[in-house]
């Protein structure tokens, strides 16, 4: 197993910052000077939940001040923000951590980040009593660290007995109506929450969430509704590193929170989240360590939260017409040959990653410079991860603009993007709806888009048609004679639809004329099924391939609806006279030309796909 | 031609805001008020260069406090990060645009986006005289504009004349050294500069050229070098607003700056810039229908820079292994036959879209997972359009430790990814470099992995050996007999490297059994030349499509070095004498089963590529 390049990164990180020795512990307290001074742990946590650790990562401590965006998070979570916003503000204070800093009128807190802000929401979480309200927190903590924190009694029980500048706040806020009650309960849910007791790899977890959206990386357990992920890390990244505000934009770049207990976590949204602890701080109450660390890695890694990748061009996976891919609707040789000249009319992108408003709208551009020599789109959400609002709204507006041109959308495999899903299903037209998510499978809107070419052209699509043997393509050359044999040795045979017509890994001593109805070509899939790889309409051969090989059957063959056969044993076309060896050699050449039209069409398939 | 569904919602936008006539038009100097207050207009640009544009988008009008950021830019650019931060930080003040806000130490104006720091800005641009700078500065603009902009001159008297508030700030520069020469020529450059005459668009351009990561859209010319571009937009997003500093990230999410003449420009990093016009402001002098048009667009479309996308697994476009995708080389059955046995030992991972921090680290996790059974690793880059720092980083880490490892790993592809090559080039050794970044062509280190598989298995990969007729795969089958009579009927052709031995298009009246070297099927494309779509070795025939149905070539064959061929005339064998008629049977079965065999492939590439 080979050292990952980040795990090596952080090494080297960690070995030339351990030679920093300045600053002081925090020593407000006595337990917080308890704790070795030289210990120092790193962790990251991947949004793919991928955790790395170096030097003193598992040591617990208490999380301080690094517990106010997570508790501001659960005031938005039970109250929204409206009633939060009354209770504290998001504007930087420029002030230290412990400064009163309320607003002259209304008394409000100038943000969560600063005691009277913190105070103010912890007085907002719910629960019918102390102990309640203390679960409530300790059981959110839970879920962003993936398992159940404790409290440091000795740490709370000096906070609370040295907590009067935190109780005179509590009775400023008292005062001015922002705590309805006695602060009395508040300020002690208030210590218990700042000593919860947490590992750097913990911080690293909670932090990762946070860059998760909201979600555990490793449990995929919600901590945090989605909406309110991006105020907390607003207050992060403007007022989370006390009097830093604008120069920690400035220079670092990511939401970011400290602790005098010596912690910092820095987030890089969509990416990850990481955790330092060491207790020396500057007079401001930062780690030391913590702030280079955080620097170095943005500054080593370019990782900035307003330096990001253009998304536009790479949600496009692959883009086609139906000359190049067409749907496994096996078709005439006339059908086939109107499609190839007519396939520019079905377009189709395949999309892929994670679709915002920049890929989306470059998608939707190249599909409107597309539109005026095409009259079917076909949009495959195979390949997306995640659609944001942007997506959605800018999709619904395509599909009704082309709707109204009386052209034809379809969205395929877009189960998994359930906000997509929902917001269409909400707000486009209910015959939209039906029309546009009509297809799950790719395939089916091709074909189905394919239908209405062919129908447009008029040709014939239905599929009830009977197909004799001498409409048969593979018998266009044989004479009269040949024919009337071959009648003589076929046995016709009737099949319901779901019937198994040939079985995967049988043995193979026949070929199939398909004279009515259709056929699909299925390969077994281990896990989900079967995957159809093909459909075929009368008038064409199936099994052939053992006439050429003699293999066994590579797939399996099921009948789509009442399905008419004419089976041709290899063992009674042996037989060594004029005749037969004449079926047999013109056969071969037909299967030949097949083939070698089956082959051009895939090299042409992977191309496209390449 | 439909409407595009970001046209359609600016437009319903711009209808709803227009009832919107709250605030006053500013009127510290009277030629604002000269404007019609009424005016509304909206302006986007995306990264890709589409243009949107509803209302009075095109209505000139002085840019005032929008010039700020724009020179803070020119200033960072002429003088390097450091030497500005001397002269101008970067910490919102909480107080009005006008407000002096000065260190009281060392006199440093807070940020850039007040009166004192932009005058401190327009200070460091450089020139040898007033009219230089000036040149400099319109020159500058007309790079983020694509057009070159005028001064509005009645403005800038105006300015010039009622400016005592900014002569006053600009002595106080200068009491304190900030600025570093008698104040009257910054000032007078700083009021030029505030008259600048821009429409709508205009600013619009020039947000998404900050979008852009500094570069113009639509003309591709550089206006701001990369490394500033964050810096700017983390002033404004820290400062831009006036004292909206906090809500304005937490509200709207984008970095923005407003002007008194009634403009706002919005950027989303990597996707858009926006611009408003609207003259109405107000008490804090920012425009009402700009800000609330900001919010609107913001929540409507979820933008905001905290709420992004999780890059990770959209990197990966496909991965397969050389049991799926094999090179295009033509192996003899036995060698297929061992490549799809340990086709597990050579892994290809094809990236696609913007590299970032997070999905790189994915890439490399799930490379790792797949290295103990793999030997080597191929990475391509063909669909990647971006990478970062921490990409070149953590790729530079990863082929260090394959290479330590004894196993292989190729970049392919590489070669427009400028950043990347030059940071891998810089910092790994040199014949780590020249190893991994040997093959342009995915398809060339393919081949190579596969004789590197081959050859550690004891097979002979030298493409030197004569293959007899006899030695042929499709002559397998003949009788003595019918092999004598095959010599007879061959012709022998010889050929040196670079030959074209077939051409695209021309009719086909042969086949051709290559007995000595190697060739290449190529496909002509229109604009780039020819397309390698597979390689062939001695031991293989050629050409033999034509056999089946007679069609003209479809690709080029080319001598990849000294070939020799036993050329196949298809007249020659279509004498009807017994022997010839079982040569001709004996090569159609063979092809027909040599064309299942490829086919089959064809269908299992296409399903790895799906």
């Amino acid at each position: 197993m080979i050292t990952r390049p980040i795990q090596a990164y952080l090494r080297n990180l960690h070995r030339s910052y351990s030679t920093l020795l300045e600053g002081n512990q925090a020593d407000y307290i006595p337990e917080l000077t308890e704790v070795d001074a030289d210990l120092f742990g790193i962790a990251l946590v991947t949004v793919d939940g991928h955790v790395y650790q170096e030097g003193d990562s598992r040591e617990p401590f208490s999380i301080q001040s690094i517990s106010k965006p997570f508790v501001y998070g659960m005031a938005l979570e039970a109250h929204g923000i409206d009633k939060v916003l009354t209770k504290v503000g998001m504007e930087p204070s420029g002030d230290a951590f412990n400064s009163i800093s309320l607003d002259e009128e209304s008394g409000r807190p100038m943000n969560p980040m600063i005691n009277a802000g913190a105070i103010s929401s912890t007085s907002l979480i719910p629960g019918d009593d102390h102990a309640q309200r203390l679960a409530y927190i300790l059981g959110k903590f839970e879920h962003y660290i993936g398992a159940a924190p404790t409290i440091q009694e000795a740490v709370y029980r000096s906070e609370s007995e040295t907590g009067h500048r935190n109780r005179a706040i509590g009775y400023m806020l008292r005062n001015f109506g922002i705590l309805e009650e006695d602060p009395t309960e508040d300020l002690e849910l208030y210590f218990q929450q700042c000593a919860i007791s947490v590992t750097c790899r913990d911080l690293a977890m909670m932090a990762g969430t946070l860059a998760n959206h909201g979600v555990n990386p490793i449990t995929g357990i919600r901590a945090l509704k989605e909406p309110y992920v991006e105020k907390v890390l607003a207050v992060m990244a403007s007022c989370g590193m006390y009097d830093y505000a604008g120069s920690w934009i400035y220079e670092v770049g990511l939401p970011a929170k400290s602790g005098v207990s010596g912690g910092v976590i820095a987030i890089l949204p969509g990416q990850f989240g990481m955790a330092i602890f060491s207790p020396r701080l500057d007079p401001k109450g930062n780690s030391i360590r913590g702030i280079e660390v955080c620097r170095q890695v943005s500054q080593d890694f370019g990782l900035h939260m307003l330096t990001t990748g253009r998304p536009s061009a790479s949600a496009i996976r692959t883009q086609y017409d139906a000359a190049a891919v067409k749907s496994k609707r096996i078709r005439t040789p006339a059908q086939a040959d109107l499609l190839s000249d007519q396939g520019h009319r079905i377009q189709t992108w395949e999309l892929h990653g994670n679709l915002v408003f920049g890929s989306t709208e470059y998608v939707i551009d190249d599909i409107v410079r597309k539109l005026d020599r095409a009259d079917c789109i076909i949009l495959d959400f195979k390949r997306v991860f995640s659609t944001d609002l942007a997506t959605a709204r800018l999709l619904q507006g395509l599909a009704e603009q082309i709707n109204d041109a009386g052209k034809f959308i379809y969205f395929t495999h877009f189960s998994t993007n359930y906000p997509l899903v929902r917001y269409l299903k909400h707000h486009l037209h209910q015959q939209i709806v039906d029309e546009v998510m009509r297809f799950q499978a790719r395939d089916a809107a091709l074909e189905h888009c394919e239908n209405l070419i062919l129908t447009s052209l008029g040709a014939e699509v239905s599929d009830r048609k009977f197909h004799p043997l001498e409409y048969q393509p593979l018998c266009q050359e044989l004479t009269t004679e040949e024919l009337t044999e071959l009648t003589e040795i076929v046995v016709t045979e009737d099949y319901d639809q779901g019937d198994v017509i040939i079985e995967e890994g049988d043995s193979s001593d026949c070929l199939y004329f398909l004279a009515r109805g259709q056929v699909s070509i299925n390969l077994r899939v281990s896990g989900s099924g079967y995957r159809r790889l093909a459909a075929q309409s009368s008038g064409s051969v199936f099994g052939e391939l053992a006439m050429i090989d003699g293999s066994a059957r590579s797939a399996s063959v099921v009948a789509e609806d009442k399905v008419t056969c004419f089976k041709l044993g290899f063992e009674s076309l042996a037989a060594e006279t004029h005749v037969r060896k004449s079926i047999r050699s013109k056969f071969m050449l037909a299967l030949a030309r097949d083939l070698a039209a089956k082959l051009r069409a895939a090299n042409k398939e992977i191309n496209a796909l390449t």
